[in-house]
C-alpha cells in the first residue's frame, strides 16, 4: 500500500479570485498583514500498489487526467510507502 | 516577510463525498488501485510579519477564526521566511 499527497495549485499567472475573496475575509477580521491568500488543493490517495515506481506513474497520469486542470493549475505530489504491521 | 503554508483536512472520522466521488471518477477512468481518496484545502499566505512566533500565533487565530472549521476539519501549518534580495 502506498499514500500518494498531491498538492494541486493554480500557476502563477493566473487570478485566484477565491484567494481574493479570504484575503479580504481575512482583513476584515483584523489581518492586515495578510499580503497574499493562493487557495489549491490537497488531495490524499490510499493505492494498493506496492510497486513505487508504477504508483508515480499512475499518480501522474490521475493528474493529468483528473486531478488538476494544467492549463491553469500545476501539481506535486509526495509517496509514502506504508508498512503492514 | 513570512510565507504560511496551512493544510485543512477533513477529520478522520468525517465522511468525505468529495473524496468519495473523486475516488469513483478514478475508478471509471480505470484505476482500480485508488483504495480511499480525501480532499482537504491547501492554503499560501504571504504575512507582513518578521517576527515568527507573532507569525504562528496569527497564522494559529486565523486558522481557527477563519480557516478551518475545527469541529469537523483539523489544520497544520508550515512557516517559511522570505529573505528580501
Amino acid at each position: 500500500m502506498c499514500k500518494a499527497v498531491i498538492y494541486v495549485t493554480l500557476r502563477e499567472s493566473v487570478l485566484d479570485p477565491q484567494g481574493h475573496a479570504v484575503q479580504g475575509a481575512l482583513h476584515t477580521l483584523g489581518f492586515q498583514q495578510v499580503k497574499d491568500a493562493r487557495i489549491g488543493k490537497y488531495i490524499e490517495l490510499t493505492l494498493d500498489t506496492k510497486d513505487r515506481q508504477v504508483a508515480e506513474e499512475q499518480v501522474k497520469e490521475m493528474c493529468e487526467k483528473l486531478l488538476a486542470n494544467t492549463v491553469i493549475e500545476e501539481y506535486r505530489y509526495e509517496l509514502v510507502e506504508l508498512v503492514e504491521g
